[in-house]
C-alpha cells in the first residue's frame, strides 16, 4: 500500500474551493461548500468528506443545483427568519443567515431559521457547532429521500431524516450529536451488497414487509428506523417540522422531484436556536455550568460523549495534517483539472 | 370477577376534583390535576389514570408540593414565557400560561414556555394535544429521576426523560407521540421483580455495568435508553434543555432533593410551540394539508400512528363511560372520605 499523502487543512480547503469555483459555483458558495466538505475530511467523517465532491459535481452537471444562486434572507423581525437558497447549496444559505439567527435568539430567547429550496448534502453538525460557538443551544433537522418505512409499515415513505443537537461547553468542543433516524445508512446496505454479505437483522424489510438480511431485498424494500416505534415517531416529526411545516418537500416528494437517487436531494431545512442565558436568567443559575455537571459526570463513568471521536480526529488533523490516499489525491487532481467529465467517461 | 362499575367522564372528573379539594388543593389546581388524571383513565393509560391519585396525595401529605400555590406568569413580551408553579403541580401552571403561549407563537412563529419548580406527574401528551387544538405544533419535555445510565456507562444519571410532540390534524385527533427515552418504565421492572420473572435483554445493566435480565440487579444498577447511543443522546438533550438550560433541577438533583423515589419528582419543564401557518406562509402551501399527505400515507400502508389506541379508548369511554373495578371504586370512596390516611394505615 502506498504511503498516504498528508495535506494541511488550509491547503485542502483551497483545493476543494478551487474545484467548485472551476465548476462554475460563485466564490462565496464554493467557499462555504468547501468548508463543510473539508471539515468532514478533517474529522474523519469520510462519508461527508471529499467523497462528497463527486456527488456535488454530478448535481451541478445535471443542472439540478444552481451554481450562482445568491441566498436571499427574509426577516420580518420576528422569531422565524427565512433564507431562500434559491436552488443552491444549503451551506451558503445557512452561513448567510447564521449571525442574524444568533442575534435574534439572544434578543428573544429562541429563534428559528428556515432554509428554503436547497441542495442539502452535508452533515448537520456544522450548523449546531457554529451556533454553539455563539453560546447557543440548537436543533437542526431535514428530510432526505424516502427510503425508510414507518414502524409497522413496509413501504418507503420517510427519509433517513437526520437530527442534530448542539450545546456549548466552555473551553471545550460543544456537546454535539448528529444522526440519521434510520437504523443504518443506505450506503452501508449497498456496501454489504457489493461485498456479498448479509445485513444485520433489524435494518430493513423486503417488499412484503418481512424482516430481511438480504441486501438486495432490503434495497428493493424499505429501511427501518432506529429504536422501533419511538425512532419512527421521531422520523415522522422530522418530516412534519422540516418538510410539511415549511411548505418544502417531504422525503417522498424530494425523491419524485429528482426522479431517482443518483442525484442528491433538494428540500428545506429547519434550525432552532435557543439562548440558555435567556432561558435561565430568572433562576439565578448559570445554565452552562449546570450542563457541565451532567456532561462531566457522563465522562467520569467512562461513557463517551457523541462526537468525541470526531473531535479527536480533528485535533490530530489540525496538528499533523489530513492523510489522503494516492487515489484520493489523483481524484482531486482530475476534478481540479476538468471537473466531473473524466470520471463519468 | 365482579362486574366493572361504569362511570361517566364528567362524574369521574367531579369525584377526582373533590378528592384533591378535600386534600387542601385550591379549586383551580384541583380541577387541572383532576382533568389530566381522568383523561389518562379515559384514554386507558392506566399508569397515568386514577392510579396516580395516591402518589399525588402522598406528596401532599409529605408537604413536598404546595397545595395552594398560584402559578405566576413572567412575560417580557419576547419568545420565552415563564410560569412559576411555585412548588405546585405542573398542570395548573401549564394551563395558566397556555393561551398566552399559543398567542405568542402565532404572533412570532414560535415561542417557548418554561415551567419552573413544579411537581410533574402527568403524561406530556396533555400539553401537546392542547396546543394542537390551537393549530400549533409543539414539543414538550422534562427530566425525572436519575434511573438511567448513558450509553456506554453504568451509573444512573439520566431520567426516564419523556419527550412528546403534537401536530394538528383537521377533523381528527392530532398526531401525538409521547414516550420515555428509557427503553422501559421503571415500574415495568418492578412488576417483573414481583412476578419473579426475568426482564428482557437490553432493558438494564447491573452495578458493574454488565447486561442483566435479573430485575433486582437492574433496580440496583441502571436502566438503559431506547435506541442505544442515539436514544442516550436524545435523553441527554432532554436533561440539558429542560433541566440545565432552565436553571431547574436535572434528574440527579431532583432525586437528591426528594431524598428517594417514594415521592414524585420536582423539577421544571419546557414546551416549544410552533405555528405551521407562520412557517409555511411564504411557500404558498398549506402545511396542514401537506402533513396530511404523510399521515394518511402512513395509515394507508397499514402502519399505526402513535396514540391511535389511546384515541380509540377515548371514543369508547366518552360514548359508553369509563369502566372501573370494584377495588378502584372503593379506593375513590376512601380518598373522597378522608384523603390518604386510611390507605397508609
Amino acid at each position: 500500500m502506498a504511503e498516504p499523502h498528508v495535506i494541511s487543512y488550509e491547503a485542502l480547503l483551497a483545493r476543494v474551493q478551487t474545484i467548485f469555483e472551476r465548476a462554475g459555483v460563485r466564490p462565496e458558495s464554493a467557499q462555504a461548500v468547501a468548508r463543510v466538505i473539508v471539515a468532514g475530511e478533517r474529522d474523519n467523517c469520510k462519508s461527508h468528506g471529499i467523497y462528497r465532491i463527486e456527488g456535488c459535481l454530478r448535481v451541478l452537471a445535471a443542472g439540478k443545483v444552481s451554481p450562482d444562486a445568491e441566498p436571499e434572507i427574509h426577516d420580518a423581525g420576528k422569531s422565524v427568519i427565512e433564507v431562500d437558497a434559491r436552488g443552491g447549496f444549503s451551506n451558503p444559505a445557512f452561513y448567510a443567515a447564521k449571525d442574524l439567527l444568533a442575534e435574534r435568539a439572544r434578543e428573544t430567547g429562541l429563534a428559528a431559521l428556515v432554509i428554503r429550496d436547497c441542495l442539502h448534502f452535508s452533515a448537520l453538525w456544522h450548523d449546531v457547532e457554529a451556533l454553539a460557538e455563539e453560546g447557543l443551544a440548537s436543533l437542526s433537522m431535514c428530510p432526505s429521500y424516502s427510503f425508510v418505512a414507518p414502524a409497522g409499515g413496509k413501504e418507503p415513505l420517510l427519509g433517513t431524516n437526520p437530527i442534530a443537537f448542539g450545546w456549548p461547553r466552555p473551553g471545550a468542543h460543544p456537546y454535539v450529536f448528529d444522526f440519521a433516524t434510520s437504523v443504518a445508512a443506505r450506503g452501508e446496505i449497498e456496501l454489504h451488497r457489493r461485498a456479498g454479505k448479509p445485513i444485520p437483522e433489524g435494518w430493513a424489510v423486503d417488499r412484503e414487509g418481512n424482516p430481511t438480511t438480504d441486501p438486495d431485498a432490503a434495497l428493493d424494500g424499505a429501511m427501518l428506523t432506529f429504536g422501533g416505534h419511538k425512532g419512527s415517531a421521531i422520523s415522522t416529526m422530522v418530516e412534519l417540522l422540516s418538510g410539511a411545516m415549511l411548505g418544502e418537500f417531504m422525503s417522498k416528494e424530494a425523491l419524485d422531484f429528482m426522479g431517482g437517487t443518483d442525484l442528491l436531494p433538494r428540500h428545506g431545512a429547519l434550525v432552532l436556536a435557543l439562548d440558555p442565558q435567556s432561558f435561565a436568567a430568572r433562576s439565578g443559575r448559570d445554565p452552562i455550568v449546570e450542563g457541565e455537571k451532567l456532561l462531566t459526570a457522563i465522562g467520569a463513568q467512562g461513557a463517551r460523549l457523541p462526537s468525541e471521536r470526531r473531535f479527536e480526529a480533528r485535533r490530530k488533523a489540525m496538528a499533523e495534517g489530513i492523510a489522503l490516499s494516492a487515489a484520493e489525491m489523483a481524484q482531486l487532481d482530475r476534478f481540479e483539472a476538468s471537473g466531473l467529465a473524466p470520471v463519468d467517461a
